[in-house]
Parts: structure tokens; sequence; C-alpha cells
């Protein structure tokens, strides 16, 4: 039997992350897709698994433990079955501090704009939903200003080679990458952002990116560019 | 010497939670006022404290190291100065992750709508300053929504004493409490929401409580209630 059950679907950012922290740790799994684009995430069935319809979400196969939201996931095992000094140190708190403070600044900060820039700018022109045109220009703005906070005060311009300032990857790392990335389905060129591109280069490396990325990767190739498309009322 | 000082304000809801927690469990602190108010977190001097500009941050005095993000402060001190089996168990990984779930739904969760709801009926209204009625309203629609999910998901309707399902209340009830308890400022009715009302009850006979309080107390007594002085366009 494998460790854990996930349940979630690749095409979303805090999916991605779970299942790399499993992949990077050697975590078995068992993954359920809850496919987010027919909204499964919001049938009876799945609220009783996650009753807020979010993906992901975990079971614990030891003991039925259910458990979601993201980094609460990948906190807990790495507690229960990683290497708990590697990707979130449990024997130095100041890493461990430097760590949290990221993940807790994510929520608001980078992942707040991140999430409703592409939900306005991919995928509801992709579906032919309407667009919140105040929504998309606010995001839109704020996409610059958090890539610049990002890169300035956690990459430190490139004295950092990870977002935590430890020496190798860790848990904001993942969390990160996996929410910055999802703009390459609309062809951001993080060229512009020489600390981030070359920090998204090493993340690029990792063991089981390519498979947890496969299919972004191959959207971003294939797919037109979706901006392109908007025209305003 | 104090332990750490904390920059902040006791009308931000995380600031009191990092205050209460200390005074919970006895870590003494030096406390610096920075009166948003008046904007005094976008100075030059205090964006090299905490450079995204927002309360609260601290100092750990013993060796200089600055932390932001009240939930990462809190989870910081008790591994630091706290007893750890108390407000955040460090031998119990299930009940841990249970805590870390609420606590990361929060961002997303309640702060979002309470934080921009509370700006726009009760600051800007106080502040004669302009509202932005489209997110007034979501904000206000939404308020209803986020506490039910609150009352029946984390409190389960009343199955639950404390946020995390613990016998005892835990960073979880910190950082909710700080936050719903906001609304009394805008003579917001509770019993209206009767699991929720009797764990207030509980929290505010919590040490530390009245001290921290006292302020918002008072302005929810003697101030007219912002919410009635609204004119629409």
């Amino acid at each position: 039997m494998s460790k854990i059950t996930i349940w979630g679907d690749l095409m979303s950012q805090p999916t991605r992350m779970v299942v790399w922290v499993c992949k990077y740790n050697n975590i078995s799994y068992d993954f359920n897709v809850v496919k987010i684009g027919l909204k499964e995430q919001r049938t009876p069935e799945y609220l009783k698994i996650n009753p807020f319809g979010m993906v992901p979400a975990i079971q614990d196969n030891s003991n039925n433990f259910h458990l979601y939201e993201s980094h609460t996931i990948c906190r807990f095992l790495l507690n229960k079955y990683g290497d708990q000094h590697n990707l979130y140190s449990s024997n130095d708190i100041f890493q461990r501090a430097k760590i949290d403070e990221y993940l807790d600044w994510h929520h608001t900060g980078l992942r707040y704009t991140f999430h409703h820039y592409f939900h306005e700018a991919y995928l509801h022109p992709k579906f032919n939903e309407p667009i919140d045109f105040p929504l998309f220009d606010k995001t839109s703005n704020d996409i610059p200003k958090v890539l610049n906070q990002f890169q300035s005060l956690f990459l430190k311009n490139g004295q950092n080679q990870f977002v935590a300032g430890t020496n190798s990857v860790t848990l904001a790392d993942f969390s990160a990458f996996c929410e910055i990335s999802q703009l390459k389905l609309l062809k951001f060129d993080y060229t512009k952002y020489q600390h981030i591109h070359e920090w998204m280069q090493r993340m690029e490396k990792l063991t089981g990116y390519e498979d947890v990325f496969k299919f972004v990767i191959k959207l971003s190739k294939e797919e037109p560019n979706y901006l392109e498309t908007i025209k305003r009322p």
C-alpha cells in the first residue's frame, strides 16, 4: 500500500507542490485525479474529502488521517515520512522560521495576485468565460511589483541561491516555483527578471520536475497566447 | 533585557495575536508602537525592519534575528521560548497538522474577507476616505459564508471546543479570534452564530485578553456604528 493517497489535478499549482515534494522525497502515493476544469472539486463525493472544495487533499493511509492545504500537507509529510533536515529543517529553528516566513507571505503575497491574474488572463479567455476587467487590470499591474519583491527580498537579487536563504532547496522554493511557473502558459518572459530566471533554471534540474510539469510544458508550447485573444468591451 | 522586541499596533489583528501569545506564555518583550493610522509602517526607518511595510515584526534579542508574518513569529516563539506541547504541539504531528491546516486556511479564508471588509466598512468611513463599493459588497456578502464555514468546519457546530479539535486552546484559536473579534468595532452581533459566540466567550477568559483588547473594547463601546454613516453615490 502506498503511504498516502492524493486527490488533485496537476494543472493546480498547490497539487504540483505536494506531488513534487513526494517524488523528491521518495514518499509513495496513489493519485486520484479531480478535474478542476470539469469542477469535480465541487461534487458531493469530493466535498466529503475536502469540504472547502479545493485541491489538493490527502489521506495518510496508515490511519485514514485527512488533510488539505498544500503547505500543511508538505510540512506533515516531511515530519512523518521525510528527511526532516532536508526541505524543512527540524533542528535549526532559525532556518525553519525563514521557510515559514516565506510560506506565510506566499498566501497573500504571490499566490493572491498570480491566482487571480491566471484566472482572468488564461482560464476565462480559454473557456470563453467573461473576464473581470478591473480584477484583470489590478492583478496585471501587480505582477511586476510582486515579482520585484520576490526577487529583491527573498532572492536578495541573486545573493540567495534559494528563497529562504539556505544552501539547498526548501519547501519555500517548491511553493514559489509551482506558482510562478504557471505564467509560462501565458508565454511570460522571465529573462526580464534575471535572478528569478536563474533560480527557475536551478529548480528545473531537481528530481521530479519534468514528470510533474510535463503537462504544463506541453501546453505552454502548443497553445496560443490567450492574452492576445482578449477583447475589451 | 526582554527576550524579544515587537514592532506593531494593537489595532492590528496580527499584532494582537503575537502580543497575546507572548503574554499567555510569559515571554518578555519590549513593544515599539508603529501607528498604522499614521501609516508609520511605510516610513523608511520601519521598512528596514519589515521591507513589506506591515506589522507586526520582531527581533529576537539573543541574536538580532528579525522576523515578520504573525503565524511564523508565533511558531518561532513557541519553538524557542514557549511550552511547545501547549499551543503548537511538538510531539503530536497529527495535532500540529490540524493547527497548521487552520493557520494556512486563515490567510485566504477568514483573513482575506475580514481584512477587506473592515477597511471598507470601518476604516474608510471613519477617516472620510472613499469606499470601494464593489469590494464592500463582495466582502459584506462573504462574511456570513466565511463565518458559517468557520463554525461548521472548524468548530464542528459546537462539537469542537477549539478550532483545531483539541481539548485546549492552540495558535489556531488565537489567530482566528484576533481577526473575528475585529467586527465588534462594527457592533457585529455574534449571538446569531451560537457556536462562535460560545467559543469567543471561552477565549475572552484567557490570560492576557483584557490587556491586549482593552483599546478595541473601549472603541467598540464609545464609537458610533460607522456602517450606518455610509452613503452610496
